[in-house]
Parts: C-alpha cells; sequence; structure tokens
C-alpha cells in the first residue's frame, strides 16, 4: 500500500554506453500521453530543449550534456582538428537551444572541458568515453542533491500533513526527485501518510500538467485547484505546510519563483502556516544582497490572452504577465538545501551554508 | 477622449412593442465575437438562459420576465382560459431553465402576478401590455440601482487610481452598468481618470472574457493578470483600490463572492489597500448570522481538468472546485448598496441600511 517513493519515470535518462542513445520524457504531451523521445543526434536534443519538450534547470543541463556527447560520435574520417572543431561547434550551438538557462551552459561546457583537458593524451574513443563519464556524473549529482535536499526537508513534515505545492518543481524539472516534490518523497518514503494540495499554476498549468501527473503516477494522494482556491483551502484549515522550489535566491534569502508564490507566502503568514522553499546550494546569488536586484522577466501575453490558440481574452487587452515574483525572506519559515535546513532564514545564516565546502 | 461612461452594449434589451421581440447578448460567444440573439419566442429565451448565453442574477431575471411577455402573444383563437392556462404553463417552465436563480422566479411570478391581477378587468391585448410595462420596470429598476450603486461607490476612488477587481460584477450581469464595474463607470463619468488590473478569474475566465470585453468596450485602461499575479501586483505599489460584487452577504458582512475573492482581500489587508465590495440591499441574507452559514456550492471537476474540452490535468487526479469562497467582514473597508456606503461594515450597520424603506 505504500506509495513508491522513487520516481516510476525519468525525465532525461542514457540508454547504454558511447553508442547509445538519449531518453527525453516529451512533457508537451503530458498529462495525455507518456512519449519518451528517442534522441540518437544532436540536433533532436536541441529542438527538445528549445520547445521545451525537457525543461527545469537541473533537467536541461543534464539534456545538454548527454546531447553533447551525441554531437560527437567519432568517424573514422574525421581527424582529430576536425573532431576538436566540431567539439566547440557543437557545444555553443547546444547552449543556443535556451541561452538564459545558466545551467544548460555550464554543464555543457563542463562536459567539452573534460574533452580539451585530456586532447594529446588518448584516443578520441578515449575522450569520447570520459565526456560520457561526465555527463553521468552531472546527473548522478543531481540525484544525489535532490536526495539530500529530500532527507532534510522531510523532517519538516508530520504524518497526515496536508502540503500545498506551486509549479513543479519535480523530477521532471531534474535526474529524478526534485526540490519541493523530493521533500514530499522522502517523507512518504519515511512512512509518513501526506496529502497534496497541486495548485495549476496559471499560465502554463506545470501544476496541473506536470505535478499532478507526478503525484498520480507515485500514488500519493493529490488534489488539484486552480490558483484563486488556496486561500480557501487555508481558511478550512487544510493546509499545515507549503513547500515550493526556487529559481534564484539572494544573499538575505528574498527568493524568486514562479508567479503566484509571493501571494501564497503571504496567504501562509496569513493562517499561520509554515512556508518552506526547496532548492539547491547553486540557487543562491550571494552577488544579490536582497530580492530588489532580481529582475522580473515578463512573459508572451498570448500565454494568458489564449488557450490552445484560441482567444480567451478581447483583442487590443493590456497583459501583465510575470514570470516570476519574489518572495520577502520574512515570509519563509526555512530554506532546505543539500547542505541542511536554513531556519530562521537570515542573510549570515544563508553565508554560512554557502561557505560549506561539502557536507 | 474621456471614455463613455454609459456602456456601448446592453446583455437584454427588448425592441418594440408588445409585437417586439428581445434581443440577447450571446456572452458564450464574448470575447471573439458579438453576436446578438434574437428571441422572437419563449423556447429560444429558455434555451439562451439554460445554456448561459445569458448570465448574472439581475439579467436573468429581467430576460426571463420579457421571455414570459413573448410566450403570451394573444392569438385571436385562444379563450381567456386558455391564455390564463397558458400564463401558468409558460410562467412554471421558464423559471425551470436555471432553477437555483431566485431573481429569475422573483420576476417571472411579478410579470405573472400583474396578469392574473388584471384578470376580468382588461382585453388580452391590455394584459400583455401592463406585463410588458413590468418587464419593462424590472429592468428600469436594476438600472436605477446600479446607477446608485455607482453613485455611491465612485466617491470611494480617487483620480489616477489603479482599481483591481475580480470575476464579473458589470454591466453584461444586469441591466446596464453592473455593480462593482457600476462604480468604476461612475467614477470616470465624474472625470477621475481610472486604470483597472483585471483577474482573470479561473476556472470559467469571466475576468478575461468578460470584464476586460466590458472595460475595453468603454475605452477604460484595463490589464489582465492571471489570478495568481494580484499579490505581486499590490506589493509593487500599483493597486489603490479592490471592488468586488457579492452573491450572498451575511447579516454580519461577512461576503460570498466568486472563489478567489477571500485570498484577494487578505492580500489587501496584507499590502494595506481598501477592500469595497459593491452589491444591492437585495444580495443581504439578514437570515444567516454570519458567513459560516453559507453553503458552498461545489463545481464540475472538468471546469479545472479541462479546456475546450482537452485535458489539461492527469486523469483521476482528484479535483476541488468551490463556486464561492466567503471574505469576513473584518476584511471588507466597505460595502457600496443602491442605499449608500456602508462603512465600517457591521452587523448594527447593514441592519439599519437594510431597514431603510427607500433612498
Amino acid at each position: 500500500m505504500k506509495p513508491l517513493a522513487k520516481p516510476s519515470f525519468r525525465a532525461v535518462e542514457w540508454v547504454g554506453n558511447t553508442d547509445g542513445h538519449l531518453l527525453l520524457l516529451d512533457q508537451t504531451r503530458l498529462p495525455s500521453d507518456v512519449v519518451f523521445l528517442e534522441c540518437r543526434d544532436v540536433d533532436t536534443v536541441w529542438e527538445a530543449i528549445k520547445t521545451l519538450r525537457v525543461r527545469g534547470a537541473p533537467a536541461i543541463g543534464i539534456a545538454g550534456a548527454y546531447g553533447l556527447c551525441l554531437g560527437l560520435r567519432s568517424e573514422d574520417s574525421m581527424s582529430e582538428d576536425q573532431w576538436f572543431a566540431r567539439l566547440n561547434a557543437v557545444a555553443d550551438r547546444m547552449i543556443t537551444s535556451r541561452p538564459t538557462a545558466v545551467n544548460l551552459a555550464w554543464a555543457v561546457r563542463r562536459v567539452r572541458d573534460v574533452a580539451l583537458a585530456l586532447r594529446g593524451g588518448g584516443s578520441l574513443e578515449e575522450i569520447e568515453a570520459a565526456m560520457l563519464a561526465e555527463a553521468r556524473a552531472i546527473e548522478d549529482e543531481d540525484r544525489e542533491m535532490c536526495r539530500s535536499i529530500g532527507r532534510h526537508g522531510a523532517s519538516l513534515l508530520a504524518n497526515c500533513d496536508n502540503v500545498l505545492t506551486h509549479c513543479n518543481a519535480g523530477g521532471l524539472a531534474t535526474s529524478e526527485y526534485g526540490t519541493a516534490l523530493a521533500v514530499i518523497f522522502s517523507a512518504v518514503e519515511a512512512g509518513k501518510r501526506l496529502h497534496v494540495w497541486v495548485d495549476e499554476t496559471r499560465p502554463l498549468l506545470q501544476g496541473s500538467r506536470l505535478t499532478a501527473w507526478e503525484l498520480v503516477q507515485q500514488g500519493i494522494s493529490a488534489t488539484l485547484i486552480c490558483d484563486s482556491m488556496a486561500a480557501q483551502v487555508m481558511r478550512e484549515g487544510r493546509v499545515q505546510a507549503v513547500v515550493v522550489g526556487a529559481d534564484r535566491i539572494a544573499a538575505n534569502g528574498d527568493t524568486a519563483n514562479k508567479i503566484g508564490t509571493y501571494g501564497l507566502a503571504q496567504l501562509a503568514a496569513a493562517h499561520g502556516i509554515p512556508f518552506y522553499v526547496a532548492a539547491p546550494t547553486s540557487t543562491f546569488d550571494l552577488s544579490l544582497a536582497s530580492g530588489d536586484a532580481i529582475p522580473i522577466e515578463q512573459r508572451d501575453a498570448r500565454e494568458i490572452t489564449h488557450v490552445f490558440g484560441s482567444p480567451t481574452a478581447p483583442a487590443g487587452v493590456a497583459v501583465y504577465n510575470p514570470a516570476f515574483d519574489v518572495t520577502p525572506a520574512r515570509l519563509i519559515r526555512a530554506i532546505v538545501c543539500e547542505r541542511g535546513v536554513i531556519s530562521p532564514v537570515t542573510t549570515d545564516a544563508i553565508a554560512r551554508c554557502a561557505g560549506l565546502r561539502a557536507k
């Protein structure tokens, strides 16, 4: 009866060795269809990242790392010079599939740099094997990081808690476990019974399409609501904790995350419900003193004015569509990262945690 | 340059005299198409109410009143007994088009009772003329009530205010001006420049489809947002007032309105923004001591799990879809009704206002 704590799917999975291929779970087809895209060349991976078939910073990074490997299959007719010229060209092009994804550039360059460091020290086949090993390492490190976040965060949830989450900070966005959902998965694995309220997360419905799908897959009790219903559910006393992910955390703990997160934090405060952020330390941006310095990306009006291509708003109406909002640290009870639980959330506590070299 | 304060459309309009017909603005076609349904028989009106082509308690009542008139065209071949038998049959049937709409039954019976009172005292043609006059009176009274709400509420808004509203409490739901939107229309008419933030209002998007359309029609500056963005807009200091309608107001001022209203009231309080409810005194239900006694209707899960018939959530996920929530009186700065502004919102103040016989 106990639900699986380990996800039964992977967003990104390499099959085989250096002559293998990449499987990507096509997230644009969810929740209706579970379709895996078989990638045997770099262009297929490029297109999949570009069109959001794979999404979430860690998952994109891992896909890009494997994509670079796919683009560098040694060919008998290629000289070493030609091969290394191709390495740089493929790496540069891969990064253009999602130019603002810092994680993608970081992961692709990490795999490229392994090859560059080995130049002249081994055969192309050996270099290709080392690149694949590096991509696997990136994936493994992400998996272990998510597991650690989950383990640390699980202690914050009590048996029979109702947990509310927003957007998708789940396995689909990472190697396997996610961040906010890792906390839930780990608590369930530890034997706690939880129920999860899932905000649908307009405009792109990541909660409805992705988070609800993940939880149903895992057999975890979940109820879908519109974003505007969270306050009512809280008022009914049916939420004991809110757990969300993060896109960027300033030095003082102010947290940028999917639009709607800030409102949830205010509502949680009004109802005396603890509000938790789960994110790796790589999310900390200590160059920003506070959230005031975090730029808010504006997205396309059509995300709000159209659904499945059909208009749901009058032509010519103005639209405001911020991708993110910033939740001030004072509304965050704790930040859970792979190194532990930061609570209370202060500049000092974050600096201490970020300064740790390892666990 | 000053925008029209009077709506340039009517949701319900009678054209001509007793041999005239009814025009209904088909709200299921908005915002893409502005199509008027020409009703020349009672069945067309019945179908239009049933399928939500006309919606909003006052608008439904007015449409039903005129619908009854359409169903009682005198025919030479009909005896007076036959005519009155038909009157009762048509009235009973008209009410079944939306059985829970208290306003519909009230308006249809009011027109029927005029006919019953005149039985034997005039020709059928005279009775039909009296019925049409009564339907017109219902419409005129609603228009005057909306105008009064607007006049009283306009004083609450200052020049250059940004006003946030939720769902549709506009002209489309009433004879012409609406309730929450009447406040905005009247303030604009008085020469104030306003900007309106429109919550899209999931799941049925009445804000996006209807309120945004009304405001664009009126030339009033409006910006559409997802419901989850309201908190961010407030945090940016870009909201000076929130104005919403009401479905039911308990004796102590607790207010039931479209789901999402309660969360907005909490967010307004957190940001020090006044929160106003605009509704006629007919919305007061003094039999309920507080909002705890207001039942919350649950609606179909498909409103959340499907869009335009396509699934946006995994099969089998649980859904919670309350139609309304209840905002406690302590979060409401003022209730604006046709008799004036109730502020502070207390049981005594509401009783005094509801007890007034007339303005």
